[in-house]
């Protein structure tokens, strides 16, 4: 039976691309978050996700993020860019960049402005997939997006010759098993199947997904790298234990975005001294102490 | 008691604008559109709202297209300029461009892709809303996007000086007139109110708003600003006629979504053959002769 690509699979470590106010970006300090995820044993980046905050950069500064992950990364592990735009041609426009520059692999949120009809989703993954021939990875991102995709259009989707993986939101009342036996029956059988939303994805791991998409994996990947591999192990104890240490962290995504906390503490570990693009707007101040507290529970490896 | 600007009361009609596959603005359809818009007695244009695509186009194009609808319109109506974007320094940008280009007002949606919160929200408006000396309306527009402003979140922003209307989805429970006289409470004195959402227009002007921000008014001006003389006449009976005429192409908006009715509608009427920007997709042939007849049932004049 045809496996998911290995690319798909196991932790997938989303960093911030620390950029200045300008949106330019700052590719020594991205360098230096990739080194860690390389060091902190992932088995991919998820270059430019809504952590990279690939919706704030323009073409250019995408561009050089990805040439600069390459050259740091220099094969040790995979890479699978973000391409999302508003624009079918934008997205093309950039899926071929991210072939150019050396990407493995890419990541589309379907990305609107009009809210878009499921078969505009449809015909528009259909034209980007044909624009490359690198595996694409679906970014069902509902709370970006605001499109919400049904299992019969993933199903489709995964049809499609490069359409290899699917990046899902935390399963309703999470019931991640059965999501999982579902979208397995209805799609192509080399289809992977990842979540997203750290704090429950642990559970979905041992529920039999392939794959962690992961914010705080882009920061601390050891301890996000430790909690997978029990995961996949189906050691619900030992993934038990390192989600605890975990949950101080889990608080404050919960309560102020995993976004803003991530800079916050990207920040404190003094990694970048990038500030999140605005509109969004740095955390205040006072919230350092307990920031600073939720990642010294975490072991550094 | 100090009154709204004239400019944001009435009918103010949002057209589309006109661009080929690549996004470039055919600024010749576009002045036609304009000239039906000043020839039916509409109050104000609103140029680049989410009806004119703007959230697809290039700042360069939407300079392009400021520039020439003001050529177009040489001071008969005012004209309120979209000028969302999801960064700050790039609304700063297209504020300052609709500046020099002549534009009247500027016209601000709180494009997002993280979720902003209020403060966010608010401290973007008020770089913004110094940006220029244009009075600015805010464009409240959960169902574009997907982020809802509160009363007091509002009658915040009102208090900033060039911050003079705001464009209101359709009100819960369609209680207009309780939503108009809390607002009205909380804002400044001279703050407008007025509403999009085609098919309650009527009865938000009858509740007492003080502008339409209509997107049928942007193709169709006649029987719009008709319906808008009755409303803010008072006269009940005549707006209702006039709304029962509409309602053929309401049951098209309600299905399809207003603006690839309105793109269909423009295509049938010859003034453009321009498409909506991919990934939106045209409305299939099979609807056009119910369109056709929609629109047939609206008085020219």
């Amino acid at each position: 039976m045809p496996k998911p690509l290995p690319l798909f699979t196991g932790l997938s470590a989303f960093p911030l691309t620390p950029a200045d106010e300008a949106g330019r970006v700052d590719t020594d300090a991205l360098q230096a978050l990739l080194a860690r995820i390389i060091d902190g044993k992932a088995n991919s980046i998820g270059l430019l996700g809504s952590t990279g905050v690939y919706a704030y950069l323009t073409r250019e500064e995408r561009r050089r993020a990805i040439s600069a992950a390459v050259e740091a990364v220099s094969g040790k592990l995979p890479i699978i860019a973000g391409i999302g735009a508003i624009r079918t041609d934008a997205v093309q426009a950039l899926a071929r960049d991210a072939a150019e520059a050396g990407a493995d692999a890419l990541l589309l949120a379907p990305v609107s402005y009009t809210p878009l009809t499921e078969e505009e989703a449809y015909q528009h993954y259909a034209t980007v997939a044909a624009t490359t021939d690198l595996p694409l990875c679906i970014y069902n991102n509902p709370s970006t997006t605001h499109f919400s995709f049904s299992e019969d259009l993933l199903a489709r989707l995964s049809k499609i010759g490069t359409i290899k993986a699917v990046k899902m939101p935390v399963a309703k009342d999470l019931a991640f098993a059965a999501e999982i036996t579902s979208l397995r029956e209805k799609a192509k059988e080399d289809f992977a199947i990842g979540y997203s939303g750290d704090w429950h994805a642990g559970s979905a791991l041992l529920a039999g997904a392939d794959a962690w998409f992961s914010v705080v994996g882009g920061l601390l990947p050891h301890p996000a790298a430790a909690l997978t591999k029990a995961a996949l192990a189906g050691n619900e104890a030992e993934t038990a234990r390192i989600y605890a240490m975990f949950e101080p962290l889990w608080v404050l995504f919960r309560a102020h975005g995993s976004l803003r906390v991530i800079y916050a503490a990207a920040n404190l570990l003094g990694l970048t001294k990038a500030r999140p693009p605005r509109p969004i707007l740095p955390l205040p101040d006072t919230l350092l102490p307990e920031i600073e507290k939720a990642i010294a529970a975490l072991p550094e490896r």
